[in-house]
């Protein structure tokens, strides 16, 4: 299996767990070894009061972006776990879909660090709505998040 | 109305307006003009792979407490918006709900800060899992929130 | 005077006014609308106890970029000031030069957002050691910052 | 020697060593495991254009405070270095003095983080000018800062 495909059904595997990322519905747009790409669909349990995407929501999905991109770019066996999110919030997430793409910046043997752009997508036009920075920390992986053999 | 009791009735009204912060069941566990204190109890839908509260869950609750706290200590009928959001995650959420205390440290004409703890809380004792800083920005009340004559 | 010009002359008269800046031998390499680059040499009074540039004069540095790259896309006669400033240090600076490049990244009637990225230099060849984003907010220009006539 | 005295001596040791925090005059206030008062007087090589400190040396003072506040929380032989820098300025630093009193707010294995205050002191009254969240990551004491025997 290839570093790409390996890293693809990686991060399938942790967005499909049960829980949040399923729920929400996050779909995998792409990824590869420091590269992961997340898209959700508008729908009304994941706007805020004026019918935007709820700024907590393109943090999350932000945030499993980042962790996806920084696991990735880790040696075998290892995960990273968020330690500092910091967010910028740029425009309303208005759109149909909200997309968040994120890079590696920085893997060191403790620390990785991310960075993310969020946009939102109307009538297929992308506005950024937040760019976010995220600081990760490598840990083993935990035993549940192993592929299958 | 009391200040207190206006500060109270803003944040329900911004809580259980249809919406992300309805749908996952937060609490408004007190509200007065400064201060801001939110709950959320486990359900699978929250969580992250590992069961433990998923990190954006913890920050989208931050972020609603931190605007709550901004919000009701801004003259009436101006609103808070989040500008930017800073997380630091100190400790894993694995309690059966978690509790956001968030507390306007900083109100100017423009720019207001939010400083938030969030603990999660097993069996009566508390844990803190995280400390946020979100900056906001005042903006006119959007005609929606405006309470009901 | 073109708008290159006047971004150039500006960022060249705030980076030289008595004070900090000028004290530590800040250099503007490069001003235009929206986007400032400067570099800062190595000496004993910018390093701390192990003889790296100390973190805190790359935060000023990058600071003082962000400012320049959002004032200077702003409209004359407004200035920006940091609110919040989140920097990421990814490696030791440990080279003879560390230079700073912001790029606003977001410039609205309020609030104005720019990424910076810090780069040390050794023998023509560069590290990035630090990733930076201001969130700063515009007011009038100060009135000993305005041009000369 | 007292776990008090320890940290104070290091503390002491790492900011009068030749460099940067030397050079601008920082004084050690005070000092024991977990937390760190440091102290700047005003002059004319601290300050912005506007005769204000400016913010890049209230971020550099912030830093210096949280790595000895984590450092002396850590155990013998271990050091700490920022990797993340988040700053909120709340009010000009117009001041004759600058204190910074951090907090370590949680030390683990890997990763500290501390909580910093700084204000701004005029004729005995205080003002609150910033307040900072530092991620800090352990390592071996260098070398050349472990104490003479």
């Amino acid at each position: 299996m290839s570093d790409v495909e390996a890293a693809r059904r990686l991060v399938e595997r942790v967005t499909s767990a049960p829980g949040y990322t399923r729920e929400v519905g996050t779909r995998v747009l792409s990824a590869r070894p420091g590269e992961v790409e997340l898209a959700l669909d508008r729908k009304a349990s994941l706007l805020q009061a004026q019918g935007l995407f709820h700024g907590g929501v393109l943090a999350a999905l932000a945030d499993h972006a980042a962790g996806g991109a920084v696991t990735t770019a880790l040696p075998p066996g290892r995960f990273a776990v968020t330690v500092n999110l910091q967010v910028n919030f740029l425009a309303p997430a208005s759109g149909d879909v909200v997309v968040a793409r994120a890079r590696a910046v920085h893997v060191g043997g403790t620390i990785g660090v991310a960075q993310v752009e969020v946009s939102t997508v109307t009538n297929g036009a992308e506005t950024r709505c937040a760019i976010v920075t995220a600081t990760l920390r490598a840990v083993d992986m935990p035993p549940g998040l192993k592929a299958d053999v």
